[in-house]
Formats: structure tokens, C-alpha cells, sequence
């Protein structure tokens, strides 16, 4: 289960303060813990010889070559030739990640369309596709199916380049269960208690990565940190306009996911108890402010174009943008309004998580000159403190969440190395 | 700064999972990695030998006994005798984590008292005392001087005993730069702007453990954490019920903290525009509803002698609790009351961050029997999923925060034994 929350021993004496390695660990844990520890060396310090990775890191010169032959043989590390950069003496070899030749794959069902990206252990992105799919109008088992062509095209496609891809993320615009493998409860595609890896498992075959699946938004903030992670921004809020409104949420670097992985669903704070009608059954909640509905029921009357179900909405939302843009009061009025309200529900989630940055998805993205200006302005009248976080919004598009999910799928290698099964005789690259 | 946040490398390739040891790592960082490696090591495992230490670490020889040298010059870690327990063979030399000569001190500064608690690595509570101290009447100065007086003699009495107190966790009701050892605006106390480290470290004297600060309901939750975490809650709430209303909250076993250390503030969360007046200036926050003005006025009239601010307030909170119990039409409606609300705001709570375990500290856990009925009622039915957390109150009273102190206080030396200076020589335990 490459992005489950990892299983260390527990930490007896209960602190609760980060940066510690896995709590207790007996001599099997210990060698996946070294697996992943030499790893990370190489990963951040370059090419090194197996004398300075022994001497840095202390470990034995048996531990140390048992260990080098393991990530090897699981494709991961690489012995080469040193760069001798204007050194003096003879080249030595040294070891290397590959990280050409490991990907990770993420994937997005939503509701018109499927998303692939693989990512490489580098970074690089080798594949980014997007496939039109009408998956709220579909059976399951056909869009299942459509997501498992898309994952075998590309996983033989990798193959075929010499690469090998680890694991896959799922992502679903929904509420899952991550520990089950299960979509609870997807709206607006129309899911409910789907045991999606379980099926997609089966179609893919018993050569396929592993598979998890993750909330969508959950996966579009984990991309954002991805690009901003470098600039020590490690606490944002990613906040995407769908039919209602979904969030991700990054603090301290890792994804909140909460107990039971429900965390993050922040549609329905209860803002106005007068408020309108919800889909919940209740009054006043978030979505109801600034969902798409009620978007377009103020951006327009009844009987507009722009309001028409039947018509593709990035259409009807490219007219409004231009509306908004020509200055028509109505549009105009109906950005600024969703602008200040996403800053009162936003006030919330910046008392409670003290981000650094807020990042808009989804629709909102699309409306970020005219919809940043209020909500920024009502962020700071709100504020208590003077930590005001920077709101920016995505350039992600469609791809926000199967980026992060290849991310996330990418993790579990530098964490767990003994994880990655070794490459088939037939697929090792050359 | 023991509590502050690890200042890891940089993970440069932007994973976001938990379980890695801290990114990249020199040989000198790679060194007190490995000393708290050994030094958790020896936790989880009880008594080893070296060549048991050696060969399920993996470290070589020579790294492990020098680590080891450092570790008992610090006075962490002791070799002694083995126990047999029934084994054949000669006893051996073992390994142990010294437990017994090592406490973390925390110390709460709130409105009417100081507390102290004292604790040893072993998890043993050496010292938890109160001070009456009316601090919102008292300059700074006097405050600071009566906490530092506390912290002398708690130090002064625990090294006699041989003890060495190894950091100090200072809690404020308010919120605090912890970077800057200043606390911002703890409004029960009157204090704004208070560089507190700076001023309790001028007065400990140079021989003094160092001091960090942090707020009171994020200790009182790290509290409450290390009595649930042996049974695997590692995501709670902690709410408690002061002037207004305080959390700190557990996210995979962690504090959340926050980009700037403001995390947590849930006082001023936008229920109902329509609503009361807040001392924020704004309507509806939650305080309005659930704090203790709140509370007041709904149970008694003006006159009322428990709504008398010259009386003690615990004395008035047990006449209340005495009609409430008592049956009380105007008490039982006005505890029934808050707790529907606080079930309000608590499920904004759990839908963010989807909690296993919410605890009630402060004046709410004196009323636990009549709120918790209607505030798990409240929740239930809002809840959007079927992950409702349970609902409990804390039993730790005025000592919630110093003992979460004193908890993460002990965190550091786990973490970083690197830090802990070695004992002087005359203070070193017999």
C-alpha cells in the first residue's frame, strides 16, 4: 500500500515531536529503515564511493554491502564511473540513484475526463495525458475499464522506454477509504461504495504496480507543495471549485488525511444558519456560497445560456469569464461576491492550519484576477494575527491531481525501498 | 530549543510522506542521527549488548562505540549487568537508557496560577505542584520572577536528587511566537508583546536548562495525547473552556503548529452573522456561544451571585453545577445549550481533520456529564460520514498543560541526544 500511513512499531514513550526514525525496529525493520537511508544519501548527496557513504552514514562495510547489492538488484541504485570534475587521482566508481528508470503513476477519474501523469524518481514528468471520458454517465464497470486500458498503455509504454513504474495513485473526486481501497461516496460522478482497487487490480493484471486511491483534492494540493516545497513553503491550503468545493490540505510537508481519511472536507462549515438551502439538508454551509451553483445563479438569470446544464460548462464558464472581463455588472458582481465569501470560509481554515499559502483549483483558477482581489481583502480584514497567508491559484489544469498522485506514489520508494519489488529479467532496462 | 521544529535538510525531491529520516545528512548531522537511533533503539528494546546493538543496527564497530562513549558521557545511557532471566550462559555487559537521571520540566503561567510538572524519561511524573498567583493583577516582572523561582527550586530539588533537568516547556493562555520566545497577546493574563524566554532566561542563571514557550491548549493536548497513544489514538481534538475557547490539536501524533505557530485558534469561527456581538468586533463567533460569558448569562440573571466577577470562579462554577444537577430548569437549559453548540463548532472540527478522540478540558470538562449528551448528539447528526469521534473530558485538571510541557520538553533528548549537554561533574548523579 505505497501511500497508506506507514506502519512503524509504535513510540512507547508517546513524544510528540517529528523527526524521529520509526520508533523500535528489530534487525528486519532496521534493514528496510538502512534500505531507505542509503537511498536518501545518495539522493541528496550525489554520486558518492561505498568508502564515504560508509564512512557518512557509520554503517558496517557487511550492512553497507548487503544493502548496496539489494537496491541494485531492485533497479534502484546504479554503479558508475566518478565524474572526476577537475580532481585529482584515479576515477573511482561510485553509486548512484537511477532515477530514470522508476516512475511513478498517477491517475484522475473525474467527472469528463481521465488524467494520467507518470513522474519519474528525478522529478520529470514522462507522461501527461488527458482522455475526454463521460464518467458520471457511464456505468462503473466502463469507466473502470477505461482506467485500466489508460494505466496498461502506459505502464507498457514506460516499459518499453526502460522504465519501470512502482505504484499508482488513484484519484477520485470523492470520499474514500484508503485503508479499504473503497470510494464511499463520489457525487458527482455518481459512485457510491465502489471497491475501486480491487477492481481496477483485477483488470490490470498480476504484473501491474500496486494501486491506492486518494481524494482528489487531497492529491491537487500534494502537486502544489511539489512546486513550491524548494521554497520552504510547507503548510498550504489548496482549495478547488468544483460543483461544491473540495480542499487539500499540507501541514508540515505531508498531506492531512485525519484518523479514518475523511480530513479536509471543508464544504460544509456551517456559516450562516439563515443561509440558503444546502445539499446536505441543511442551511448556510460553504458550498452554498460559493459552490458552482451558486456562481451561476448569481451570475445570472434563470433562462441565460450560461446557466444551461446541457452545455459543455468550460464553454458557459469562458463566457462568463469574458462577461466579467467586458465589465457586465451582473458577472462582475457575482465574482466579487464568491471572492468575499471564499475569504469568510477561508478566514476559517487559515485560524485553524496558519498556512503559508493558499492555492485555488478547479473553476476558481480559471477566475483568479477577478476572484483574488476581494477574497485577499477579506483574508486580512479577518485576520488575528499578522500571519496572512500569499493566495495564488493553480497552473496545474486538469493534470493538479494525477501530478500529485505520481508524487505520491513516487514516496513510498525513497521511504520503503524494500517495497519495490526487483525488476522482471525481461523488463530490466538496458 | 527543544520544542522547536527539526531543522532537517531540505527534502529536495518534494516527497510528502511521513517516515523518513530527515533528508539529506552530513557526517556530522548523519552522527546525532545515529545517537538517537541508538538511544530509541535501546528504548524500544530494553537492555542490549553492544554486539546485539551492532548487528541489528547495522552500524559499524567503531561508530558504535564511540556514539555509545557520547552517549553515556551525557549521562543517557549506562552499561550494567545483564539480567539472566533464566538464561544459561555468564551474564553479560548491557546497554540501557538511563531514564532515572533525566526530566523534562514544563510550567504553565495562567490566569490565577503557576504549575509545575517535572517528568523522566522513563514517563514517571517526579513533580507536579500549583502556585496560586494572581498573575493578571501582577506586572510582567513579578510573574516572571515568581515563575523563575519555581523553576529554581524544582531544578535545585531535582538535582539533589540527582536528576538533571534537560529543558523546560513554559505554557501561556495565548498566542506566542515560539521562534521568537515571545508571547503575542495572552489577553486573561494582560500581556502583549513579552519576549518571556528572553526575560525567564536572564533570571534562571547560566546553569539553567533552556526554555521554549508554547501555548497552553496545544500542551494540554500533548497531554491528553500521551495517555491514549499506547492505544493507537494519534489524531485528537483537545477543547477547552476558558474566557473563550482553546484547542490544540493531534494530527498523526504531532502538535499542529502551523506556518507561524498560530495553528488552532477556533474562538472566532463565523457561525452566524446574525449572532452575538464578539470581542473581536465581529458577530457569531463561536465564542460568543460556547465561552463563559456566554454561559453565564444563559444560566443566571444579572444579579445572580454567580455571575459576580469578585467571586472565585471555580466557586461559582460549583454552585452552577450544583443546580444543574440539582434540576435546575434555568442551569440544565443553559448547560443543554452550550453543549448543542459546542457540538456545532466541533463538527466543523471533525470534518477538517477527522479526529479519533475529542477531549474536553478547562471549565467544560467540570460540566462533562451534561455536555457531553447533547454535544455527541449535536455531532452525530452533523456528521458527514460515519467517522463521529468520541467525546470524553480530561481528568488532568490545572496540571494539563505543565505535564504536555514537561512531555515535550522530554522529546528533544529522543530526538537529538546530540543537544543535551553532558552533566557537570558535580552534578552528575552518583
Amino acid at each position: 500500500m505505497a501511500a497508506a500511513r506507514p506502519q512503524g512499531v509504535r513510540d512507547t514513550t508517546r513524544l510528540t515531536e517529528r523527526g524521529e526514525r520509526g520508533g523500535g525496529a528489530d534487525q528486519a525493520s532496521m534493514r528496510r529503515t538502512n534500505l531507505g537511508l542509503i537511498l536518501r544519501h545518495l539522493r541528496d548527496h550525489g554520486g558518492q564511493s561505498r568508502a564515504r557513504v560508509a564512512s557518512e552514514t557509520g554503517l558496517s562495510k557487511a550492512t553497507l554491502s548487503s544493502l548496496i547489492a539489494d537496491l541494485v538488484d531492485r533497479g534502484l541504485v546504479t554503479e558508475g564511473e566518478l565524474e572526476r570534475g577537475g580532481s585529482v587521482g584515479r576515477p573511482g566508481l561510485t553509486l548512484h540513484v537511477d532515477g530514470r528508470h522508476v516512475a511513478g503513476l498517477g491517475l484522475e477519474i473525474n467527472v469528463d475526463f481521465l488524467a494520467l501523469t507518470a513522474v519519474d524518481l528525478t522529478g520529470r514528468v514522462l507522461v501527461e495525458s488527458t482522455r475526454p471520458l463521460d464518467t458520471a454517465a457511464l456505468p462503473v464497470a466502463e469507466v473502470v475499464e477505461a482506467a485500466a486500458e489508460l494505466l496498461t498503455r502506459a505502464t507498457r509504454s514506460l516499459r518499453a522506454r526502460g522504465v519501470r513504474p512502482v505504484a499508482v495513485t488513484v484519484a477520485v473526486p470523492g470520499s474514500i477509504d484508503p485503508a479499504a481501497g473503497r470510494v464511499m461516496f463520489a457525487p458527482n460522478v455518481g459512485w457510491r461504495d465502489v471497491p475501486l482497487v480491487r477492481e481496477l487490480t483485477a483488470r490490470l493484471g498480476r504484473s501491474a504496480p500496486p494501486v491506492v486511491i486518494e481524494n482528489d483534492a487531497k492529491l491537487g494540493a500534494v502537486a502544489e507543495h511539489t512546486l513550491v516545497a524548494a521554497s520552504g513553503i510547507d503548510d498550504l491550503v489548496y482549495l478547488t471549485g468544483d460543483v461544491g468545493v473540495g480542499a487539500g490540505i499540507i501541514v508540515e510537508g505531508h498531506v492531512l488525511r485525519g484518523a479514518s481519511g475523511f480530513a479536509g472536507e471543508v464544504g460544509h462549515i456551517p456559516l450562516d444558519p439563515a443561509g440558503g438551502a444546502c445539499a446536505c439538508g441543511r442551511r448556510g454551509c460553504w458550498e452554498t456560497m460559493v459552490g458552482l451553483g451558486a456562481f451561476l445563479r448569481l451570475a445570472a438569470d434563470e433562462g441565460d445560456p450560461v446557466r444551461d446544464p446541457r452545455r459543455p460548462l468550460e464553454e458557459r464558464l469562458g463566457e462568463l469569464h469574458a462577461r466579467a472581463a467586458g465589465g457586465d455588472d451582473r458577472a462582475v458582481a457575482a465574482v466579487d461576491r464568491v471572492g468575499r465569501d471564499l475569504g469568510v470560509g477561508l478566514s476559517v481554515l487559515v485560524d485553524l492550519f496558519d498556512p503559508r499559502l493558499v492555492v485555488l483549483g478547479g473553476w476558481f483558477a480559471y477566475f483568479r484576477d477577478a476572484l483574488v482581489p476581494p477574497l485577499q481583502a477579506t483574508l486580512a480584514a479577518r485576520a488575528l494575527t499578522d500571519s496572512v497567508p500569499h493566495v495564488t491559484a493553480s497552473d496545474l489544469g486538469l493534470a493538479a491531481a494525477s501530478r500529485g498522485g505520481a508524487h505520491l506514489a513516487l514516496g513510498s520508494v525513497f521511504r520503503d525501498p524494500g517495497g519495490i519489488d526487483p525488476p522482471k529479467p525481461s523488463s530490466r532496462p538496458a
